[in-house]
Protein backbone atom coordinates (compact mmCIF):
# COMPACT_ATOMS: atom_id res chain seq x y z
CA UNK A 1 0.00 0.00 0.00
CA UNK A 2 1.44 3.46 -0.73
CA UNK A 3 -0.61 4.98 1.79
CA UNK A 4 1.34 5.42 5.15
CA UNK A 5 0.04 5.66 8.82
CA UNK A 6 -1.77 8.77 10.11
CA UNK A 7 -2.02 9.27 13.90
CA UNK A 8 -5.45 8.57 15.10
CA UNK A 9 -5.14 12.37 16.84
CA UNK A 10 -5.24 13.56 13.37
CA UNK A 11 -7.95 11.54 11.99
CA UNK A 12 -10.60 14.54 12.45
CA UNK A 13 -8.43 16.99 9.85
CA UNK A 14 -9.47 14.56 7.42
CA UNK A 15 -13.38 14.08 8.28
CA UNK A 16 -14.37 17.60 9.43
CA UNK A 17 -14.51 19.68 5.93
CA UNK A 18 -16.81 17.17 5.20
CA UNK A 19 -15.88 15.50 2.26
CA UNK A 20 -17.90 12.88 -0.15
CA UNK A 21 -16.39 9.44 1.46
CA UNK A 22 -16.76 5.70 0.19
CA UNK A 23 -17.45 3.48 2.93
CA UNK A 24 -16.37 0.01 2.30
CA UNK A 25 -17.82 -3.26 4.09
CA UNK A 26 -17.02 -7.07 3.83
CA UNK A 27 -19.95 -10.08 5.14
CA UNK A 28 -19.44 -13.38 4.00
CA UNK A 29 -17.07 -13.08 1.37
CA UNK A 30 -18.91 -10.04 -0.19
CA UNK A 31 -18.04 -6.56 -0.36
CA UNK A 32 -19.47 -3.34 -1.34
CA UNK A 33 -18.86 0.31 -1.58
CA UNK A 34 -21.19 3.29 -0.70
CA UNK A 35 -21.19 6.62 -1.24
CA UNK A 36 -22.13 8.57 1.81
CA UNK A 37 -21.92 12.54 2.45
CA UNK A 38 -23.93 12.24 6.35
CA UNK A 39 -21.04 11.98 8.57
CA UNK A 40 -19.67 13.87 11.49
CA UNK A 41 -16.76 13.73 14.00
CA UNK A 42 -18.03 12.99 17.37
CA UNK A 43 -14.61 12.85 19.70
CA UNK A 44 -11.00 13.46 18.93
CA UNK A 45 -9.18 10.54 20.12
CA UNK A 46 -9.85 7.43 20.04
CA UNK A 47 -11.73 9.35 16.81
CA UNK A 48 -15.34 8.52 16.98
CA UNK A 49 -17.22 8.89 13.82
CA UNK A 50 -21.29 9.55 13.34
CA UNK A 51 -22.56 7.99 10.15
CA UNK A 52 -26.01 7.79 8.84
CA UNK A 53 -26.39 4.59 6.62
CA UNK A 54 -30.27 4.15 5.75
CA UNK A 55 -31.14 0.70 6.16
CA UNK A 56 -32.21 0.66 2.16
CA UNK A 57 -29.02 0.70 1.63
CA UNK A 58 -27.24 -2.76 0.87
CA UNK A 59 -24.12 -1.82 3.24
CA UNK A 60 -26.33 -1.17 6.06
CA UNK A 61 -26.94 -4.89 6.53
CA UNK A 62 -23.38 -5.96 5.87
CA UNK A 63 -22.02 -3.31 8.44
CA UNK A 64 -24.86 -4.47 10.77
CA UNK A 65 -23.57 -7.78 10.31
CA UNK A 66 -19.70 -7.12 10.50
CA UNK A 67 -19.57 -4.11 13.16
CA UNK A 68 -16.42 -3.10 10.83
CA UNK A 69 -16.56 -0.99 7.75
CA UNK A 70 -13.50 1.30 6.31
CA UNK A 71 -14.45 5.41 5.28
CA UNK A 72 -12.34 6.10 2.00
CA UNK A 73 -11.85 9.51 1.12
CA UNK A 74 -11.68 10.46 -2.70
CA UNK A 75 -10.58 13.49 -4.56
CA UNK A 76 -12.21 14.97 -8.08
CA UNK A 77 -9.70 12.55 -10.32
CA UNK A 78 -12.54 9.72 -9.08
CA UNK A 79 -16.00 11.79 -9.11
CA UNK A 80 -17.35 9.74 -11.67
CA UNK A 81 -16.90 6.47 -9.95
CA UNK A 82 -18.30 8.09 -6.39
CA UNK A 83 -21.62 9.09 -8.44
CA UNK A 84 -21.68 5.85 -10.42
CA UNK A 85 -21.19 3.89 -7.05
CA UNK A 86 -24.18 5.92 -5.24
CA UNK A 87 -26.62 5.48 -8.25
CA UNK A 88 -26.13 1.13 -7.85
CA UNK A 89 -26.45 -1.23 -5.17
CA UNK A 90 -24.38 -3.99 -3.99
CA UNK A 91 -27.57 -6.21 -3.82
CA UNK A 92 -26.96 -7.06 -7.82
CA UNK A 93 -23.41 -5.50 -8.55
CA UNK A 94 -20.04 -5.92 -7.59
CA UNK A 95 -19.23 -2.56 -7.37
CA UNK A 96 -15.10 -2.86 -6.96
CA UNK A 97 -15.43 -4.95 -10.42
CA UNK A 98 -17.90 -3.00 -12.45
CA UNK A 99 -15.96 0.98 -11.55
CA UNK A 100 -12.66 -0.68 -11.37
CA UNK A 101 -11.67 -0.04 -7.86
CA UNK A 102 -8.60 -1.55 -6.25
CA UNK A 103 -9.81 -3.46 -2.81
CA UNK A 104 -6.68 -3.23 -0.81
CA UNK A 105 -6.16 -4.94 2.43
CA UNK A 106 -6.58 -3.18 5.60
CA UNK A 107 -4.65 -3.82 8.61
CA UNK A 108 -7.14 -4.55 11.45
CA UNK A 109 -10.22 -4.89 9.65
CA UNK A 110 -11.79 -7.53 7.08
CA UNK A 111 -13.51 -5.15 4.52
CA UNK A 112 -11.20 -4.21 1.44
CA UNK A 113 -9.53 -0.56 1.64
CA UNK A 114 -9.59 1.50 -1.56
CA UNK A 115 -6.48 2.11 -3.28
CA UNK A 116 -7.48 4.37 -5.50
CA UNK A 117 -8.86 6.64 -2.59
CA UNK A 118 -5.94 8.80 -1.14
CA UNK A 119 -7.02 8.37 2.38
CA UNK A 120 -8.39 5.38 4.53
CA UNK A 121 -9.94 4.52 8.34
CA UNK A 122 -10.39 1.27 9.59
CA UNK A 123 -13.40 1.79 11.55
CA UNK A 124 -15.14 -0.67 13.97
CA UNK A 125 -18.54 -0.16 15.17
CA UNK A 126 -18.69 1.51 18.65
CA UNK A 127 -21.73 1.93 19.61
CA UNK A 128 -25.65 0.81 17.64
CA UNK A 129 -27.67 2.22 20.45
CA UNK A 130 -28.75 5.12 17.72
CA UNK A 131 -29.33 2.83 14.91
CA UNK A 132 -32.85 1.62 14.87
CA UNK A 133 -34.13 5.13 15.75
CA UNK A 134 -31.99 6.96 13.12
CA UNK A 135 -29.68 4.48 11.12
CA UNK A 136 -26.80 6.65 13.43
CA UNK A 137 -23.69 4.08 13.41
CA UNK A 138 -20.88 5.92 15.86
CA UNK A 139 -17.63 3.99 14.49
CA UNK A 140 -14.20 4.47 16.27
CA UNK A 141 -11.47 4.64 14.26
CA UNK A 142 -8.74 2.06 14.85
CA UNK A 143 -6.10 2.61 12.05
CA UNK A 144 -5.56 5.40 9.74
CA UNK A 145 -3.84 5.61 6.38
CA UNK A 146 -2.78 8.35 3.87
CA UNK A 147 -0.77 9.01 1.19
CA UNK A 148 1.27 11.40 2.10
CA UNK A 149 1.88 12.78 -2.02
CA UNK A 150 -1.57 13.96 -1.84
CA UNK A 151 -0.42 17.47 -0.03
CA UNK A 152 -4.11 19.64 -0.94
CA UNK A 153 -6.70 17.10 -1.58
CA UNK A 154 -9.14 17.99 -3.88
CA UNK A 155 -11.94 16.36 -2.37
CA UNK A 156 -15.76 16.50 -3.64
CA UNK A 157 -18.77 18.18 -1.70
CA UNK A 158 -22.34 16.87 -2.64
CA UNK A 159 -24.71 19.92 -2.93
CA UNK A 160 -27.20 17.68 -4.03
CA UNK A 161 -28.86 16.61 -7.14
CA UNK A 162 -25.19 15.66 -8.85
CA UNK A 163 -23.68 18.96 -7.93
CA UNK A 164 -20.38 18.86 -6.47
CA UNK A 165 -18.08 21.95 -4.76
CA UNK A 166 -14.64 20.62 -5.25
CA UNK A 167 -11.89 22.03 -2.27
CA UNK A 168 -10.35 25.24 -3.71
CA UNK A 169 -7.61 27.15 -2.23
CA UNK A 170 -6.54 26.84 1.42
CA UNK A 171 -6.05 29.90 3.86
CA UNK A 172 -4.52 29.41 7.60
CA UNK A 173 -5.78 31.86 10.43
CA UNK A 174 -4.15 32.23 14.02
CA UNK A 175 -6.60 29.87 15.54
CA UNK A 176 -6.48 28.61 19.38
CA UNK A 177 -8.71 25.46 18.52
CA UNK A 178 -7.21 22.13 17.42
CA UNK B 1 -33.84 40.63 6.11
CA UNK B 2 -32.32 40.40 2.98
CA UNK B 3 -32.50 36.59 3.11
CA UNK B 4 -35.56 34.48 1.33
CA UNK B 5 -37.34 31.44 2.42
CA UNK B 6 -35.70 28.20 1.33
CA UNK B 7 -37.75 25.03 1.05
CA UNK B 8 -37.02 22.73 4.53
CA UNK B 9 -36.60 19.95 1.56
CA UNK B 10 -33.41 21.60 0.12
CA UNK B 11 -31.55 22.21 3.62
CA UNK B 12 -29.65 18.91 3.56
CA UNK B 13 -27.82 20.85 0.60
CA UNK B 14 -26.39 23.32 2.53
CA UNK B 15 -24.90 21.25 5.01
CA UNK B 16 -23.78 18.23 3.25
CA UNK B 17 -20.88 19.99 1.87
CA UNK B 18 -19.65 20.33 5.13
CA UNK B 19 -19.48 24.41 5.95
CA UNK B 20 -18.01 26.05 9.21
CA UNK B 21 -20.74 27.53 10.82
CA UNK B 22 -21.49 29.34 13.30
CA UNK B 23 -24.05 28.30 15.98
CA UNK B 24 -26.47 31.47 17.82
CA UNK B 25 -28.40 31.30 20.79
CA UNK B 26 -30.01 33.23 23.39
CA UNK B 27 -31.09 32.65 27.52
CA UNK B 28 -32.21 34.95 29.78
CA UNK B 29 -31.79 37.83 27.50
CA UNK B 30 -28.07 36.89 26.47
CA UNK B 31 -26.97 35.93 23.80
CA UNK B 32 -23.53 34.02 22.33
CA UNK B 33 -22.25 32.80 19.07
CA UNK B 34 -20.07 29.48 18.37
CA UNK B 35 -17.76 27.92 15.60
CA UNK B 36 -18.68 24.69 14.75
CA UNK B 37 -17.78 22.23 12.50
CA UNK B 38 -18.93 18.69 13.94
CA UNK B 39 -22.49 18.23 12.32
CA UNK B 40 -23.85 16.29 9.69
CA UNK B 41 -27.59 15.65 8.38
CA UNK B 42 -29.81 12.97 10.06
CA UNK B 43 -32.75 13.60 7.67
CA UNK B 44 -34.23 15.01 4.90
CA UNK B 45 -37.80 16.18 5.82
CA UNK B 46 -38.25 17.34 8.54
CA UNK B 47 -34.26 18.28 8.71
CA UNK B 48 -33.00 16.66 11.48
CA UNK B 49 -29.05 17.63 11.80
CA UNK B 50 -27.03 16.12 14.75
CA UNK B 51 -24.74 18.72 16.14
CA UNK B 52 -21.44 17.52 18.77
CA UNK B 53 -21.43 20.63 21.08
CA UNK B 54 -18.88 19.40 24.21
CA UNK B 55 -20.10 20.87 27.54
CA UNK B 56 -16.77 22.36 27.92
CA UNK B 57 -19.01 25.62 25.53
CA UNK B 58 -20.35 28.34 26.75
CA UNK B 59 -23.51 27.25 24.11
CA UNK B 60 -23.53 23.92 25.51
CA UNK B 61 -25.71 25.72 28.79
CA UNK B 62 -27.76 27.84 26.58
CA UNK B 63 -28.58 25.23 23.97
CA UNK B 64 -29.62 23.19 27.23
CA UNK B 65 -31.66 25.49 28.61
CA UNK B 66 -33.19 27.26 25.58
CA UNK B 67 -33.63 24.51 23.50
CA UNK B 68 -33.50 26.51 20.41
CA UNK B 69 -30.36 27.94 18.19
CA UNK B 70 -29.71 28.90 14.85
CA UNK B 71 -27.14 27.21 12.31
CA UNK B 72 -25.69 30.55 10.34
CA UNK B 73 -23.35 29.57 7.61
CA UNK B 74 -20.51 31.58 6.71
CA UNK B 75 -18.74 32.09 3.61
CA UNK B 76 -14.49 33.30 3.57
CA UNK B 77 -14.95 36.93 3.43
CA UNK B 78 -15.90 36.38 7.53
CA UNK B 79 -13.15 34.12 7.92
CA UNK B 80 -11.58 36.49 10.40
CA UNK B 81 -14.58 36.39 12.42
CA UNK B 82 -15.49 32.65 12.34
CA UNK B 83 -11.91 32.60 13.75
CA UNK B 84 -12.41 34.88 16.22
CA UNK B 85 -15.88 33.24 17.82
CA UNK B 86 -13.81 29.65 18.02
CA UNK B 87 -10.89 31.84 19.93
CA UNK B 88 -13.14 33.69 22.59
CA UNK B 89 -15.87 32.31 25.03
CA UNK B 90 -19.56 33.79 25.49
CA UNK B 91 -19.12 33.49 29.39
CA UNK B 92 -17.04 36.63 29.69
CA UNK B 93 -17.42 38.11 25.93
CA UNK B 94 -20.52 39.62 23.79
CA UNK B 95 -18.80 38.05 20.67
CA UNK B 96 -21.74 39.89 18.59
CA UNK B 97 -20.45 43.08 19.93
CA UNK B 98 -16.98 42.58 19.79
CA UNK B 99 -16.76 40.91 16.56
CA UNK B 100 -19.38 43.39 15.28
CA UNK B 101 -21.84 40.49 13.95
CA UNK B 102 -25.09 42.10 13.28
CA UNK B 103 -27.92 40.29 15.04
CA UNK B 104 -31.12 39.63 13.54
CA UNK B 105 -34.60 38.41 14.26
CA UNK B 106 -35.68 34.92 13.48
CA UNK B 107 -39.05 33.88 12.66
CA UNK B 108 -39.97 31.31 14.79
CA UNK B 109 -37.37 31.16 17.39
CA UNK B 110 -35.74 33.72 20.02
CA UNK B 111 -31.74 33.18 19.62
CA UNK B 112 -30.80 36.06 16.94
CA UNK B 113 -29.70 35.23 13.25
CA UNK B 114 -26.43 36.64 11.79
CA UNK B 115 -27.27 38.96 9.23
CA UNK B 116 -23.54 38.65 7.97
CA UNK B 117 -24.19 35.15 7.13
CA UNK B 118 -25.54 34.20 3.62
CA UNK B 119 -27.59 30.91 5.08
CA UNK B 120 -29.59 30.98 8.49
CA UNK B 121 -31.20 27.97 10.01
CA UNK B 122 -33.78 28.40 12.75
CA UNK B 123 -33.79 24.98 14.88
CA UNK B 124 -35.13 23.33 17.67
CA UNK B 125 -33.93 20.73 19.83
CA UNK B 126 -35.97 17.75 19.08
CA UNK B 127 -33.86 14.51 20.87
CA UNK B 128 -31.46 14.93 23.85
CA UNK B 129 -31.15 11.30 24.56
CA UNK B 130 -27.55 11.38 23.41
CA UNK B 131 -26.03 14.41 25.36
CA UNK B 132 -25.01 12.83 28.25
CA UNK B 133 -22.72 10.13 26.27
CA UNK B 134 -21.43 12.02 23.07
CA UNK B 135 -22.01 15.56 24.01
CA UNK B 136 -24.55 15.17 20.33
CA UNK B 137 -28.03 17.19 20.11
CA UNK B 138 -30.53 16.20 17.13
CA UNK B 139 -32.10 19.33 15.81
CA UNK B 140 -34.96 19.65 13.76
CA UNK B 141 -34.92 22.97 11.21
CA UNK B 142 -38.00 24.48 11.50
CA UNK B 143 -37.49 27.57 9.07
CA UNK B 144 -34.74 28.30 6.54
CA UNK B 145 -32.98 31.74 5.03
CA UNK B 146 -30.81 31.50 2.45
CA UNK B 147 -29.43 35.30 0.45
CA UNK B 148 -30.84 34.46 -3.32
CA UNK B 149 -27.81 36.85 -4.11
CA UNK B 150 -24.99 34.13 -3.23
CA UNK B 151 -24.32 31.84 -5.94
CA UNK B 152 -21.20 29.81 -5.07
CA UNK B 153 -20.73 30.51 -1.61
CA UNK B 154 -17.48 30.24 -0.92
CA UNK B 155 -17.64 28.22 2.67
CA UNK B 156 -14.81 27.86 4.48
CA UNK B 157 -14.06 24.12 5.84
CA UNK B 158 -11.73 23.61 8.71
CA UNK B 159 -8.82 21.49 8.51
CA UNK B 160 -7.47 21.46 11.99
CA UNK B 161 -4.95 24.17 13.79
CA UNK B 162 -6.01 27.26 12.08
CA UNK B 163 -5.98 25.63 8.22
CA UNK B 164 -9.79 26.17 6.32
CA UNK B 165 -9.86 25.13 2.74
CA UNK B 166 -11.95 27.23 0.79
CA UNK B 167 -14.84 26.20 -1.32
CA UNK B 168 -13.50 25.83 -4.72
CA UNK B 169 -15.38 24.93 -8.56
CA UNK B 170 -18.29 23.18 -8.78
CA UNK B 171 -19.33 20.12 -10.90
CA UNK B 172 -22.26 18.21 -11.62
CA UNK B 173 -22.31 15.00 -12.77
CA UNK B 174 -25.12 12.77 -14.04
CA UNK B 175 -26.79 11.22 -10.39
CA UNK B 176 -29.65 9.36 -9.28
CA UNK B 177 -29.45 10.50 -5.16
CA UNK B 178 -31.19 13.72 -4.26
Amino acid sequence: MSKTALPLSEVYRLLEPGPVVLLTTLWEGRSNVMTMSWHSMMEFEPPLVGCVISDRNHSFGLLRMSNECAINIPTVQMADKVVACGNSSGANLDKFVAFHLTPEPARQISAPLIAECYASLECRVADTGMVERYCLFVLEVIAAWIDPAVRNPQTIHHLGRGKFMVAGETITLQSNMP
